[in-house]
């Protein structure tokens, strides 16, 4: 980037693995790291979620006052300019006397927006680097700043011929392992995961990640429907816990992004994935195509709401990809374009 | 090959192409070329259907008894051992004093094999040159001989999750330009094209093969069913005719056998399609997958016969081929093999 230097760029590189290292949740994951006016790293800050001391703050707080005045603070976001349940940055990097702040994606939010602006204002000189790789790390929680809901992945498995289970509603199994694999490291890769109750009671099913040789992040499951999950499933002994939601698919997203998720994960059944579609809650699917054919009446969807073929659901497919014998076709509807 | 010189190779290569020069039906389609001992071309001849000489009788009329004497004879086809409307042309070859026959295909038939075996009775050399390619240009008819029917393609055109149409029946288009001008190469490809009569009253199909810039081969329409076919119907007019079928498959196909059918196209509906495949008799899958998603009642295929899972129709996908914004994913069935 023009006016970034290498020292800054290789801090911006790092402060992004420093975002990872705090939690997913209703705050974004944000790096920092404090360089003195040599390029030296000084100090490296990350946010360990809300309540807790934002990345630069993290990263000024390793440094005494005398340190920090004429640093360069790289942040992957810019710093924010509102008080919540902590005092706005850009004023703590002012007040610090921090002379140059570099940061890669801008902060949306409408009462925290404006930091660098504020900065500016105090004589601060202020850099943008690659947008693009900063918004990249949080995507998920720039998305949930724009629509107010995760974004939603409704993932299923079928034949061929578009059918979930032979007509006896056996299914065991359509895919083969490397597709179900697969799905494990997507669910380990959501906040959440979502199933009907008609599932929780077909199938029983643990919705746990489950990774060859790793500690997979657990994701909370969430159980939409109006039928009670029995006492003995399966999900009710799940390391994070279980969420009951209603149908009202609208209001529970928003109380699940309100709640810290950014992503979710639909796997089913046939009648949760149609609603979601339904309803134009579906941002991207992940539809995996065994190769075989069951006919019948168990269709992978059921009624998405297309009356004529004028209102068919017109996807773009961002990925083909064969696992083992099936096929894994990866797609967001149209509207996301 | 072992013991085919060059001269004999590229005498195949020629025979293989005069060969296509003949009609398919019951008959293979067989080329021949006769050479003189120094290696030079004599003559070519080709079989043009039922009831006319076969490939060899056809080059040795072009040439006098005397010239005929000492040569070899290049076929597609091991000279048959029988006399059906024409004489046995193993003894043809032997009565014309050929001193040589290479052939690559051997002759399956039960009254006509045995060629080989007799030419080499009579003191005439006989040499097998690559079997593959001579079986690969008579596949179909070969098909024919092993089981008595028609090569079976059936193909269909569906959203991602299976549907053929929207809940009320609109179906334009679902598939591109790309996947559409495919079909009709598929259909000029066939000797047949099957359509059950619900296709024909609903969609009053023309059936036949228009190919940009070509005068594309016609295949013979076969409408299966029990309802009549309008008078008015666009199939009426087709430049083959018509033929009419009933619901018994198997019967109607070893029917079209006889009359010359070596491969039929199954275009749909549903229905037509799903019986086919019931009933074991579909060999070859063409599947066009649109990027889209209908939902609703309308699968491409209904019932296969599918009750448990135990009983799905698994498919050995041969192709994998994007055509324009579509997917066509060519498949046989398992027992195919």
């Amino acid at each position: 980037m023009a006016g970034i230097s290498p020292a800054e760029q290789a801090a911006m590189a790092r402060a992004r693995e420093l975002a990872l290292r705090g939690p997913r949740g209703v705050n974004p994951q944000v790096g920092a790291v404090l360089l003195a006016p040599d390029g030296a790293v000084l100090a490296e800050g990350w946010h360990r979620g809300a309540g807790t001391p934002h990345a630069e703050v993290d990263a000024l707080s390793r440094v005494s006052p005398a340190q920090a005045r004429g640093t360069t603070a790289v942040v992957t976001l810019e710093p924010c300019n509102h008080t919540g349940r902590t005092g706005p940055c850009a004023e703590a990097l002012v007040a610090a006397g921090v002379a140059r702040v570099v940061h890669a994606s801008a902060d949306p939010g409408d009462a925290s927006s404006g930091g660098a602006e504020r900065l500016r204002a105090a004589g601060v000189d202020v850099a943008r680097a690659d947008e693009a790789e900063g918004d990249a790390l949080i995507a998920d929680w720039l998305f949930v700043q724009r629509t107010g809901r995760p974004r939603v992945t409704v993932k299923w498995a079928q034949s061929l011929d578009g059918r979930a289970a032979a007509a006896d509603g056996t299914s065991r199994w359509i895919t083969g392992p490397e597709a179900r694999a697969h799905v494990h490291r997507e669910r380990a890769a959501h906040d959440a995961i979502a199933v009907g109750t008609g599932t929780v009671l077909a199938d029983d099913p643990q919705l746990t990640a489950r990774i060859d040789g790793e500690d997979a992040p657990q994701p909370l499951p969430v159980v939409f429907g109006d039928r009670p999950v029995p006492e003995a499933a399966a999900l009710r002994r799940h390391p994070r816990g279980l969420r009951i939601a209603t149908r009202d698919l609208e209001r529970e997203l928003f109380a699940l992004a309100a709640d810290g998720i950014q992503a979710l994960y639909v796997e089913g059944g046939p009648t949760l994935a149609s609603a979601f579609l339904r309803a134009g809650l579906a941002d991207r699917l992940t539809v995996y195509l065994a190769p075989t054919l069951l006919g019948g009446p168990r269709t992978a969807l059921d009624d998405i709401g297309v009356g004529t073929i004028d209102e068919q659901r017109r996807l773009t497919v961002s990925r083909l990809e064969q696992l083992g014998r099936d096929l894994l076709v990866e797609a967001t509807t149209e509207k996301e374009r």
